[in-house]
């Protein structure tokens, strides 16, 4: 092991003890952002953070946006030449409920244990994402004990409403965007690939959505009275939207599989190299056959294939019994994950094409558009990777998977849209952690493993 | 006019007054049968009906059945060989609500007035099926008023569960046959054609329902880290049920069409002199193209075309925004409207091989029957009805309006299947007297014409 390096791991081991209680206290604060009543809370929960940055010599600001505050903190390494990172995380947290899943109160954690994870912390924000942001604050921490300072320049963004939509990042970004670019963004919310290895996702499936509504008559009409006679948009609706796959599971709006490219041989193998076992995968569902296209393997489809979804469907009677209602109106939310290639104003306009052109003459349609995002894929090869890939294989003894991801990450979305920047995403966090669930959790080895992955990455780069 | 019946008619006009005042004791009585907490109101307005019935001469039970009690007189006609008839209302009532719509509180019956209506009883009740029920009591009240008597022999029926399905009247027809079975039944809970003629109702459609659930996944997934591996439940649903109508309207399900008749000629003919409008009937309610088969007129395909609705779909996220779920379940209320010739069980066993045939291998599919009934069609050239037809024109000047109805009245299935017997539906209530709606009325001039009505229609049988 190299020069300082070693110090920095020995530092960051002998602080683990502090290092939890740090934690533990960030996560007694209820930061619920989609809660109006918490939001002395989410201010707190900045400030504290701000406090800890403080401490690790940044400059700080607790700046105020259109929800929750951004913390923003700036550390200038000695070193000059030195390279600019940005790291992302966020202090806010989903909503505790339901209550009374929860083994203790959510934001009162605890240490529990079980075969196969060890020691747990478990809270609300356990995971996400106050954990994952420790591993970095520490690894900072380890540097800076164990060497006086961090070999990089650094900036800190941590915002309050990633659980709220990131709603005022967009515009935060834009309106800072000069002092907030750097070389590349650091982002710590994603999980590991298993329990032997981290992953580094460098592909993200974009976003399109939009909630459709088609009414007929004027008002709720009886079916005797009117079956035979008047439309039913619940019937117009589901023949529109049984139209959406083909039987092959292709999605059936003009162009929209255009300009999509394969996954290189490359990628292909080191999806091979993953080991991934989709009967398994489906299995933990209770599903045994990939639903999208066919002839495609199920890793290409989740992280490379565009879909189509119906999210949601309501029209007419839905409560006990029949009511024989014939009504005026029947809504479904669908959205579109979308791939490189794909841009979500012309799929939403194809998709709305297809939609008129099935509309009878006596039916109306609205159709309200939700904003997206493309999707994005960062070049495995570039060195910010492949220099994060070395760092995590001493750490872990085992090369850190490369990942492609399914969602969205809104804010990898805007730093790319916004300051043009790729995101480095790295996590250590695992699915069975509840996230967003009752008895959220973080491993101590995730949080022990996960800041002396950062102290390597920060040394790599 | 012939003997009695000028007497007979002239004490009914006498009677207005009084007539109005025990209409309106009986509106009095909030008889809503779906509210546990109005259940003494129900047993109260039945003891009501019974006592103007024992004071009419007849032999009353007010007798328990599996939810409210029936109301059952017997009155035997002085004259051997009458005719025996079973009249047929009910004392239950719609709830009122939305109260804030009503004009004055339900239960305090006023008179109002319009240009178009005249004088108008406004309660909860006064139409649906009080004021109907009035018009035969009265007719009975006038016949002894002026003769002593009345030629028939009568078995009046009056539930207390219309408006909650009727739910104990086929167990308690089917255990009092032979005490309730008669010549024929008379129904007052239907409309008259227009302002100028009442209409006497020969046809009915069944009726046969089921609830439909496709579950997918074993729990909700996210459709960024699941879309295109795991099988959406609302695609199978919409895809299933958008197959259900061919592109001329006819329902795609094997078999459905088998062994309905045509409409004979004379049908035919008798349309024609309704006069009837479909382009103002779908304007009414803002449409323009009939929604079913294709080449068929809007009576027709109201009164002898089978059809199927979707009356209401649901699954996944309904709420504001988007939330990008695969649901684990979607569910879908599907009703059919049926003719003479179609078995409800067999169109039900149709309609889930139609959609097992569709279903993925991954989806499960659970389908919960509702109790069905079949088409009726009774001969509008019996002697019951063109007896009617005569004691009708002679009262209105113009005959009446033999029509048919697109809904299915479940008292006349019962009729027909458990007592074996037909049903004379007449009713005087108008489109527009707001039944299950706020400010509900029946017109004064439908109560006193319905009165004479069934006075000359008891004299003609």
């Amino acid at each position: 092991m190299s020069g300082p390096l070693a110090d920095v791991l020995a530092a960051i081991d002998r602080d683990r003890p502090a290092a939890l209680e740090r934690l533990f206290a960030w996560l007694r604060i209820a930061s619920i952002s989609m809660e109006p009543r918490h939001r002395a809370d989410c201010v707190y929960a900045a400030e504290w953070c701000a406090g800890q940055l403080r401490g690790l010599g940044f400059s700080v600001a607790v700046r105020p946006s259109l929800s929750h505050p951004m913390v923003v903190g700036k550390r200038s390494c000695k070193t000059p030449g030195a390279r600019h990172v940005l790291f992302y995380g966020h202090y806010d947290v989903q909503p505790p409920e339901p209550l009374d899943l929860w083994t203790r109160p959510p934001f009162e954690p605890y240490i529990a244990e079980d075969a196969r994870n060890g020691a747990m912390i478990v809270a609300r924000g356990a995971s996400d994402d106050k954990g994952q942001v420790m591993t970095f604050l520490d690894a900072v921490r380890g540097w800076i004990a164990a060497t006086g300072d961090v070999p990089l320049n650094l900036t800190v963004l941590i915002e309050g409403d990633e659980e709220a939509d990131s709603g005022p990042l967009d515009a935060f970004l834009r309106e800072n965007a000069a002092e907030l670019k750097a070389d590349v963004a650091w982002v710590c919310d994603s999980e590991a690939w298993d329990r032997t290895r981290p992953a580094i996702t460098v592909s993200l499936r974009g976003f399109a959505g939009a909630e459709i509504t088609v009414t007929g008559p004027n008002r709720d009409l009886h079916s005797g009275a009117y079956g035979g006679a008047a439309i039913n948009p619940i019937r117009v609706l589901t023949a529109m939207l049984g139209e959406l796959h083909d039987k092959d599971g292709s999605v059936r709006i003009e162009g929209f599989h255009d300009g999509i490219a394969e996954p290189s041989a490359a990628t292909r193998e080191r999806w091979q190299r993953l080991g991934f076992d989709p009967a398994a995968f489906l299995a933990e569902v209770g599903l045994k056959h990939p639903s999208g296209e066919a002839g495609r393997s199920l890793l290409e489809l989740i992280w490379t294939r565009p879909t189509a979804e119906i999210n949601g469907i309501w029209g007419g009677y839905q409560g006990p019994g029949m009511k024989t209602v014939i009504p005026a109106e029947a809504s479904a939310k669908v959205s579109f994950r979308l791939v490189p290639g794909q841009d979500p104003a012309a799929v939403l306009a194809g998709f709305e094409r297809f939609l008129r052109a099935r509309l009878p003459g006596d039916c109306r349609l609205r159709v309200t558009p939700v904003d997206g995002s493309r999707g994005i894929a960062f070049d495995p090869d570039a060195e910010y990777v492949t220099r994060a890939v070395a760092a995590l294989t001493d750490e872990w003894g085992l090369p850190p998977a490369i990942v492609g991801s399914g969602g969205s990450i809104p804010v990898v979305s805007a730093f790319k849209d916004v300051l043009g920047m790729d995101a480095l995403m790295i996590g250590f966090s695992h699915d069975d952690d509840r996230a967003h669930s009752p008895d959220e959790k973080y491993n101590v080895e995730s949080l022990a493993r996960g800041t002396r992955s950062w102290a390597r990455v920060i040394g790599a780069l």
